[in-house]
């Protein structure tokens, strides 16, 4: 749960720590103006000096952060500010964004699921400077495809822009990226709804302990990414326009509405689980009254047995002829006497458990 | 709970991801001045052109999403920004709003109790111009026909005012909404607390569970609401003037009122929960003592007869002519003694299930 | 618990929407300088216009709201704005203090005990402007029988001073009045903390569940109430002179402390509900140890005694002469045994219940 | 809990509710400059004047509060704000404090241990003006002593300094005051976690809860007494120098950290009755365990001895000569095997109760 | 848990409340420029004169405050407000910045994992001057050995800059202390999820309990630290240049991320306590369900054995050939109608225990 990867203790600022498991660097350039497109992979990180030079809008992504000179050369061309180049590499770190004198930072942090059904939580750092933007992610990652194929293509207004609308649809790919992970959360909490009523089963509430693990997870990324983009939006930069600050707005209530579905998803989880305990809590109490009701009733009967089977001489009712039958009588009377009375007392009589509509259909927003 | 009908992840921006099942928009035209009144349904999304260009009073309500191409057309007549326009048909969003430079745009939702018995929360989009509002509507709702009426009869100050004071009445009749949705659910809860009292059937918790549920929802679409409006009075506009504000301040303390009846609500349920909770315990409690009671004094008269019906030979106290009513006279003192502790104890006696005052009219508003 | 007055939906803005079974208005006039005081019942309300055009400080009270004619007249002739009418006999509403050209209105709220033993809320609207002081009560309330006896006698600085002083004095004796309700609640809560320790009934927790629930009452009105006694301090106001605003300060303490002494009685509340849940389960588990003891006692007897009840024509021991003697001693042994063992791991040995501390002088301002 | 001594409803601003059983007010005044001291016990308090004129700095110490005469008497000779003088002698009221033309008010409350062991929350207002401190007790506290010896001793700066410089000082005396009522209750709470340790003993909630009520009672008055402190340092006021600020910014500090201690230890109380009622449930497990044990064991093989305690005429098993052993046999096999299957489930075998580690020191601050 | 060096109640301000265990201070001057590196064990104070003259960069590190004598030479020398002084040796206080004339002053406390296994949170203060930085500390510790190293061999910028930056690399030194605290208590969660899930022994509970103490603390004092770090940040300051606040903000991220992750963890050590505490309940309900088998299945048949252990002389089954058989059947009919009821109530069949996944990884930043 916490990290591990931070650099040494009493290490020196600007010290780059690389997670140890970090691939070698992957570098593509994409360098665009309204006109044409260049996508270009970079073996040899001088190339990028050239890139550096141009007017039109240059996008660096480097995938992989496995090689410190490679980082240390990109910092340099780019002349990035030491304490910028080590947030840009040291993971994991809260989405936050800082302003240097000649480009502006900004961490993200976006949930996936991966292969095998985890949800984790990997880093993107984007450096918005002048003409170009920077980004850094730890593995290879595709959530910048759609946005390189739009560029490619020619779709929409990204061609006209220059890098803040860039970064601004870099962010949004990125934010867009909670939704399926809420909705995978959402269908869960659903599925555990439906088993609560229809089959309490025991591991429901570890199911729902996992669950308000992942949404404390998400809430604890997803908070400080809604304030680093509000942050973008109040602070003055020369890295951002007002043109560009209309569509982060969009991209603020994205996040700001995932936060708020993270809370009541957690207030839900909750409730769901004091519903099955309540529910676990009412078999406790029936199961406690069928054992009162058996030996409430076979108890006393039992006794009237035990005193017939004792081996007195001078008993006199084991001599009479009715004796037997009046025993039975009795026990007969004991017996629909307790019923009776267990039944005034509103002890018999099975309920049915708990029901619990599920009218989900309320919260569509249709 | 989470919203599906969002655009694609790394769809651009201004992609507009209009719901799959929304019907073919219905395009009504109400301009109005102090003298009169024209009011069309319009059928080829052209017309509205020469509306625009009008200096009376325009309110174009758009019903239905379901065609892009008429949205489009709109969007462009009305020369709405790309984000507005992309706002305006995603469903659903957050209660927000965003001002641009040729108009200012507000989402609002609203709980509606829809024939099945649902509640659900529909989105109203408007669009607030110099001369216009727009209103985007998922479906064809019923939300502003009191207001299209107190148009077209001239009924109070409707007419004298400008599309603000026009946007200030809609959004007003949504926002009125709450009330009977806030109304239906403090009758459940009064209706669950008389079963709490009276009759403690464990459905009641998962009644109270639904009721809680639909509280979370409506606070998670109530407060932004109150957040937007409070951010329409907070900011400097030029699409809202200071004579409307009065009139929005009014709007403001009615969602926030409802915002803190939800709270006290959401408590209220809470703490009826555990009233329900405390009556199980107790029932469980006056089970348990019928148990212990039973088995404690019959338990030990059992014993006693177990004893007597062994079979040694040597046992003098059979051969006794009074040794079975001996063995009577111990058991009843035994039983006795028993009832007696018990009855000193405090476990004797039962004691009736924990009344609930329901002083509701402590809060009416009298 | 949600309010019901309210005008139908979708009315218009300005809607008078009188409680149904409001009073007729009975107008009471006090106009007072240094010098001298006037006072009138007045029958026409038409009278009304000469006490406006006086510079004198005047005082309109309107007991009862039922007469929409005379309320829509006395609007008029005070020129009051369309939504202040509308607030001053909308009820219920939160607590607020709005500003508008001619006039300030303040809406009040405070729990009056009424002769049932229930609580209600009624409400109070001021208007304040240059010459007057209006109050608008939905009912014939004795609140401010106090003031104008202070003004008939001329006690006090209140006849040196003007409208907003009055004002001032008047919403002062509406908040006093939260002490006395306040002290009921807490006589209750210590009364309840007394029946924990000694008895503890079942119906504590009801009690305890309807106490909280008017302290949540409470806190909804006297939250707001704060909120909008700190507004007429903080805004600038042409109704309130800085004078008056040293005496409003005092008045906001007043409410600050009664909102903090009501959150500080629910946790305290919230606590011995706690409390006297452990107490029961404390009982339960005496209870739970009475069963266990008697059972794993006479339980092993029992079958001891059993084994030499069954008819074997061959078992050695029955013909033993000692053998009954033998069987005692076994079960003595058992008996004394389990006995130890139960002293042993503290189950035997009635523990007496938990005994709280009500160390309440330790609260006493004293 | 809530205050008793307020003035009658509606009475009068201004009105002074001096609290019943105050005594008569003892006064003392102190005036110095960096040469000389003064120090007199005042009888007539008309004597006051003469000191009010001096240029010194003077300090009037009013203990006990019960002669309103001789209030309104110092209130008239230092011209004091009719609100000020109310607020200096109405109790209990929360710490605040009040800017009035002349002079600064400052209401302070601090916890006291008496001598039964009770904590009490006394008041003391401070009245600062240009050259002069008034401070009114309402009993006869010694809180003040120790300032008053340094003066005398011209120990520190005191003597060096203006009203400002002693003001500070007596504040800082009176939440010094808070320190030990916080270490006691402290104590309280490390006590009651070696009691949950090592012997539960069923009162511990009993006494968790009345020291649950002390820290609610505490932060009660330390929250609005740093609100009050910071109000000091944050305001303009022409009574309070920035030199001395420096001062009360260090009274500020412990204010805060008295807060955020009770906090805490709030918060651990809460932990601690958790933890106290989970170790009573896992005894109650145990009991109902051995129950279980009990009765699971022998239940069965009282039914068999019962089966062969029937006295049919035709029951085989009765007569063969190894029935009776074949039974022991059985009932063995019977034993041991429910024992094993015990053990298999984990029932059998006492779990030590839970232990809590104290690590208490890794909270000293060394 | 609370503090216990505090000064006498009622001591004047600047009373230096050394604690009573702090060792006599040994105290080291490190002068340097970007050219050489000075460093110096002082044995005289008074030596520290010379060093307070020169324009290179001196940091003065005092290590254990046990001789005011020293301390206030100190004082003087580099003259220092006495508010300064008494803050920087009396322990323990809130982290804190103040801003004096001549100098700033910023205490810290840090978490440190003792030898025994402890916590505990010394206090470190600094004395940020034009050329100097003074660091106070209780003991001896070892916090600011790495930053020593790197001024000797020159890594870094730190010879480069000023004092500023030199107490930014100190006060980041402290900070990232708490980096293996936390990864510590995290460890332990983890440990604990484990043995929830495997093996819930009820010590669990205790060491849940112990280790919310622990975040408890470790929030009390992280919560201030962040909130000084941003006041360094926020206030204008002669002491910090912009420069260095741009490295001070990277501090403040870790602060933040830290005080983050410890409510995180605190939230997820509750759910683990629900957690356990629903898996006991779990284990009480499945016991109970034994004993009721057992019970309900036997004691009827033990009741039908008695009934025939009975010794009426005139029981006509008795005599039967084939009275004996009919009774096992009908026991035979009982036990496995029972046993068929129990099944389809859902009371038979073990239920596994709950199974808590713990996909840990969902939460690595990878």
């Amino acid at each position: 749960m916490f990290e591990k990867h931070n650099p040494k203790i009493g290490a020196r600022p600007g010290t780059l720590a690389i997670p140890p498991d970090s691939p070698f660097p992957k570098i593509t350039v994409v360098q665009y103006d309204v006109e044409s497109v260049d996508r270009r992979e970079i073996e040899d990180v001088t190339e990028l000096r050239s890139f550096r030079e141009s007017d039109r809008v240059t996008w660096v992504d480097v995938q992989g952060l496995g090689d410190e000179a490679t980082i240390r050369e990109i910092g340099e061309i780019f002349d990035l500010h030491p304490v910028a180049l080590e947030n840009a590499v040291n993971v994991p770190q809260r989405a936050k964004t800082e302003l240097y004198e000649n480009h502006q930072l900004v961490i993200a942090r976006t949930p996936i699921i991966e292969d095998d059904g985890l949800v984790r939580t990997p880093q993107v750092c984007f450096v918005l400077g002048k003409h170009y933007v920077l980004t850094f992610q730890e593995r290879y990652f595709g959530f910048f495809d759609p946005v390189r194929e739009r560029i490619q293509a020619g779709i929409g207004a990204i061609r006209l822009e220059g890098p803040d609308y860039l970064a601004y649809a870099l962010i949004d790919a990125m934010i867009d990226r909670y939704y399926p992970v809420a909705q995978n959360l959402s269908d869960g909490l659903e599925e555990l709804e439906d088993i609560v009523v229809e089959n309490p089963h025991p591991d429901v509430l570890g199911r729902i302990h996992a669950l308000r693990r992942q949404l404390v997870v998400l809430r604890r990324i997803g908070w400080p990414q809604r304030e680093a983009v509000n942050a973008m939006l109040r602070e003055r930069t020369p890295f951002i326009g007002d043109q560009e600050k209309v569509y982060l707005r969009d991209t603020y209530d994205h996040i700001a509405q995932i936060v708020e579905l993270i809370d009541s998803a957690r207030e839900m989880a909750s409730d769901l689980a004091d519903a099955y305990l309540s529910n676990v809590s009412h078999r406790t109490n029936e199961i406690m009254k069928m054992l009162t009701l058996m030996a409430s009733i076979f108890i006393p009967l039992t006794f009237v047995a035990g005193i017939y089977g004792m081996n007195f001489e001078n008993m006199p009712e084991l001599r009479s002829r009715v004796g037997y039958f009046v025993v039975w009588g009795v026990m007969l009377v004991v017996a629909v006497g307790m019923t009776l009375y267990f039944r005034h007392r509103g002890w018999v009589g099975s309920i049915p458990p708990p029901e619990f509509k599920t009218d989900r259909s309320d919260e569509e927003g249709s």
